[in-house]
């Protein structure tokens, strides 16, 4: 018999356990085709059923005007880092980054192979704890686009609301880390991308919504595979898409939907990570590192008053069922992300296990 | 209860049954982990033991030489067609293609956007039926690399054994549908590509072999996740993989291992083929459409006496469980990929329902 423990991975990370047990069935026989959903030709009848009933439920989620095309790529973000700049970032022309975190950086090294960039804020000096003041960008005179990275997964922070960018430049933002955890306003961008492995669904495919305008504006020398415009033009079937990745983002839209849309997202996502940091705004024991202005719904980063004590915590978390909690190599400490599919029984399992790890501790430590 | 058909799509295709079991054990808990393998860190330790074992089973299988490197990178044979020339094909030199078909002509004109290309032959003038006479080819002066399309899944034509090339020229081979279908000798190869979801697994993956004094080609300026020399001295992880794809083609790997290795497949694989071929040779009213000595074991391409009767047989098959049999929509007719996975049971299925086909419809097309 399967068993599932509580998940706080920050990608590939925990999946709707019922979108789960979908694939269970379709993997060996879709939808009473007698092909699972691996073996069938992106061009039949059954995989558009898949495709089409994606892009459909990912519009209605996400209110996506017609003016935007919706587009299942191969790969995730770290290609977008290369393809949005190939296809965005003329000759002559500069790309605004505002540098939040260690995944901001790499999009702009990328965006700094093609062409040229500015940094219209960075965080670094604050070890990227605080997001820039909003008051605080300067862009550069008419960027090509405005990048932002609207959740930081390795340092646990977000954009409460979107930093303002200049009139008329196209908003471009990685959202791999928050996508669909509340509601969001896509005529505000220019294009959205996110990698599946957090939000969505497996690893090795990204979403990406982008206003119809844009899609033109990758150079004629190209390779065909890079351009945006041939994805837009034949429905994400240019070549062979990653099937099993457009089916599982398919279910996971369609779970969002059964539990309320972006708008019940944002309140599951809301209680999960107050309880989190409820808990460690009382602790004296454990304290949460990003500054409580730029705190993340999506992965709350937090330390032990010792590195031992947050190896024995991981390994004590680990024997009864939490993983993934270690925080990034790159940081350290701990770190629990409980993105949307992550449940409110899992938070409260790991706050007890908190509990209980600072009641034992504590006196010890003082000791 | 699921049921399976017999599935002759031409990729995504059928995979063993077994495998597919297992992946739905696997997707909800792998191995007694409590997580299931979408939902696994690709930095943590059970996915470690997943892309590990997958890259032994495929060095054991294959007999790669350790001066070679293998890659698990998103997208398919599509994305490798930039990635190539990006990598290998300088300002100033040229690269050679064998243009045996679609596939071949699409490497082509991606290289093209690129650098400078030369066909070495083409059996555009055949419409691709026979492969070139390896005597007529003819190579530019040093070529960067010469690329041949091993299997041609829309004409349904493969080299028995591979075309000469210039001594000392990296020969670049697309193997997208007949890798691992029987032995091969992967020092003749500068660099392997194939696309996993015809003999090895889901799309959106990609399997590369690639000699390591080639992995350092890629220009210096070349975006970093299109290099191959990231990708190499990153086992692949780099940035995050598509999980689910390394997982499922290891499962395979181990499946054909099981069977008796390469040459357990080429034995498979030639008596199916041997059997669909027999009955088509002898039939007065199927007949192949590739040159004798240009045929695939891959994808057996046929017509019916007319286009009625062919859309009546595809009809008929389905009836009876036999899925994926009309030809690429380029050039029309029937086939039938009959890869790895495909079963002699498959194949011995389809042959009774052409004979059933034929003695019902051979009357009524004399009268």
């Amino acid at each position: 018999m399967s068993h599932r423990i509580h998940n706080f991975c920050a990608g590939p990370a925990v999946l709707p356990e019922a979108v789960l047990r979908q694939a269970q069935t379709d993997i060996l026989d879709l939808e009473g085709t007698g092909i699972g959903v691996l073996e069938h030709s992106h061009r039949g009848k059954a995989f558009a059923r898949v495709r089409d009933d994606a892009e459909a439920a990912c519009r209605s989620l996400a209110n996506i005007p017609d003016d935007y095309d919706v587009l299942f790529l191969q790969g995730g973000a770290s290609h977008q880092f290369a393809m949005i700049p190939l296809n965005l970032l003329p000759d002559g022309a500069t790309a605004d980054f505002v540098v939040t975190g260690t995944w901001a950086k790499k999009a702009m090294k990328e965006a700094a192979s093609i062409g040229a960039v500015h940094v219209a804020a960075t965080g670094e000096d604050d070890s990227f704890h605080r997001l820039p003041d909003p008051e605080s960008l300067r862009w550069s005179a008419g960027p090509a686009y405005a990048h932002v990275t609207t959740n930081n997964t390795i340092v646990g922070t977000e954009w409460a609301a979107l930093p303002p960018t200049p009139e008329g430049v196209p908003l471009v933002a990685d959202m791999s880390s928050d996508i669909f955890s509340r509601p969001l306003d896509i005529s505000q961008f220019g294009l959205i991308y996110a990698g599946a492995q957090k939000n969505l669904g497996p690893s090795g495919i990204a979403l990406i919504i982008i206003r119809k305008d844009l899609v033109e504006r990758g150079r004629d020398t190209l390779p065909a595979i890079l351009q945006y415009r041939t994805h837009a033009k034949a429905n994400s079937l240019f070549n062979t898409p990653p099937t099993f990745g457009v089916y599982v983002m398919g279910k996971v839209f369609r779970w969002i939907e059964a539990e309320g849309g972006l708008k019940g997202m944002a309140e599951r996502n809301g209680a999960k990570a107050q309880l989190l940091y409820d808990f460690l705004d009382a602790s004296s024991f454990f304290r949460g590192t990003a500054d409580p202005a730029s705190r993340s719904l999506m992965n709350v980063c937090f330390r032990a008053p010792t590195e031992s004590l947050e190896a024995e915590f991981i390994a004590e978390a680990a024997r009864q069922g939490l993983d993934g909690l270690k925080g990034h190599r790159s940081v350290g400490g701990m770190r629990a992300s409980i993105y949307n599919a992550c449940s409110l029984e899992s938070v409260q399992a790991l706050v007890s296990a908190l509990e209980a790890f600072e009641t034992t501790h504590r006196g010890a430590l003082a000791g």
